[in-house]
């Protein structure tokens, strides 16, 4: 990219395509969200109304910044996105893109007429925070994002990890209990995500209020409609039963860090998404068991929460994919 | 390089740094090994003395192919080899390196007066692979050494990961047996390599003629002497003990490679290192274990065994580490 076009278009779109809503911001290279707008991402009867419906939300948003004139390409991050591709391949919560390959950025790209990047939803969180946020500065670090999933963005020198066919980096589907495992979506067993995620905690919750006879403030709760938040706010109240469920999450993921570290030798590791609300609850036993469990070569990994605002990060994260395409 | 110190410079010197026994080659950009000679490792005081003895005989190999101005570089491949320091690092079985970080890089390059590289030998062992056998032409593939303990070299990109601190790639002490785990000398249980090395297998023997009552060539001999060789004799005469002790280890290895692929989604696994003269024995329960572990998205990755011979390969995979560097 040269000065003159780096002035002439001075903006990228970020899409942040979620299995609820489609949020998308138009971005500087700073890292400022100048405009932005959102939808329901589902709805639609194909991946073509999809796009179709997205032009018309983000046209007034193009104006508003000077017209499509001024934007030099855009950013995708959506779950189950390859990035060698562009495409969004089998993504099990996307009705539109339920059991199809869908080339939303050739879509989207012939749709808006500027390149467009397309990535995994917790890749895009990785160049993200690479490019604005805690990790700025790293060459290697794995990014976390616990979420209704577990996802993960694997920078090794100073590049996403995509291996041979785009889908490296599933760090939620590493299986952790090789016994008797919890089912996943999957369709295997022990995965990650279903102990770490926001649902595997709500499991946990209610696997634990039946086995364990202690009272707690979660036993007031329809065990069906009990959150991760909900375990949070009872530990912060001091619920014993609540915390255990915070440190044995915390336990697993700890442990399986150390295992991560074996294989990238991260300077650290960073943790994204709704779950790290719960703070040192979660944060505390993770770097606990951590150092309990890693091999001595890695013992000095750090453990960050992501300094990107929430609501904004995921934007910010698929347009800096675009910026690199740009 | 240029044209010219192609021609006038046209080999590098590898050294095989083993536990036992250093092996020099003298070799060419094709693969050719022009000279070889070889030195015990243990038996010196320090690492100077290590490096005297080098010297001395590396003088005539390097003599019958034209003298020091005929090499480019060296390439080292060690344990606990750092290749962004050029040190060997607290190796636990080079009596002369036991304790401490020794710049064996630096010492040969001054030496020799030419440019020295070092990496840990499973990375020397991909690299070379890389080069010069089954991993042409593969940009992301993972290599298991199998022998008395479990190394590992990972390529991404086409580049060997290294990771911050030049000690990615520890697959060996990924723990994989959470619950009463072996006991690894890195100091921590579960790991790997206590299970699926040739001394894990030997293990795995010892237990499994204590726990099953079945007869076996195996009970002949001394437990304490048996080894993974033994064990893959009697399971090729038919021994279903020692069939069942290769079906376990395979069957480990098959589930640890389907968590590795959700890490980076490499190409291929390579297995290389004196476990694998088993053959079919492990490789058939390996493969078979990993399809029925492995997330959908990694179906595709091929199981191969290194194509270098045993004796060279590792000469050859310390070369390759020179000329990068050279």
């Amino acid at each position: 990219m040269n000065e003159q076009n780096q002035t002439v278009k001075p903006y990228v779109i970020g899409l942040d395509l979620g299995g609820t809503n489609s949020v998308f911001g138009i971005v500087d290279a700073r890292g400022n969200i100048k405009a932005t707008t959102a939808m329901k991402t589902a709805g639609f009867e194909n991946a073509e109304a999809y796009v179709a419906a997205s032009m018309k939300v983000l046209q007034p948003i193009i104006e508003e910044v000077g017209g499509i004139e001024k934007i030099k390409a855009m950013g995708i991050g959506a779950p189950n996105g390859n990035y060698y591709h562009g495409t969004i391949e089998y993504a099990p919560n996307l009705p539109w893109a339920h059991d199809v390959i869908v080339p939303l950025a050739d879509m989207f790209s012939k749709a808006l007429g500027v390149p467009v990047a397309l990535t995994n939803d917790a890749n895009a969180a990785a160049i993200g925070e690479m490019m604005y946020g805690v990790a700025r500065g790293m060459k290697n670090f794995i990014m976390l994002t616990l979420g209704t999933g577990v996802g993960s963005g694997i920078v090794v020198d100073g590049k996403l990890l995509y291996g041979s066919n785009g889908f490296a980096g599933e760090l939620g589907h590493v299986v952790v209990m090789r016994q008797d495992g919890r089912s996943c979506g999957c369709g295997r067993a022990g995965c990650l995500e279903t102990y770490c995620s926001a649902t595997g905690v709500a499991r946990t919750a209610r696997e634990l209020l039946q086995t364990d006879a202690r009272p707690s403030i979660l036993r007031g709760l329809n065990p069906e409609d009990i959150t991760s938040l909900d375990v949070s706010v009872a530990a912060e109240q001091g619920d014993a039963l609540a915390k255990e469920i915070y440190e044995f999450t915390g336990h697993l993921l700890g442990e399986a860090c150390a295992n991560f570290a074996a294989f990238s030798a991260p300077e650290a590791f960073i943790f994204f998404g709704g779950m790290t609300k719960a703070g040192d609850l979660l944060m505390n036993p993770i770097k606990e068991s951590y150092q309990k469990h890693v091999h001595v070569l890695f013992r000095d990994t750090q453990f960050l929460v992501s300094s990107l605002d929430g609501s904004n990060a995921a934007v910010l994260g698929a347009s800096a994919v675009g910026w690199e395409i740009g």
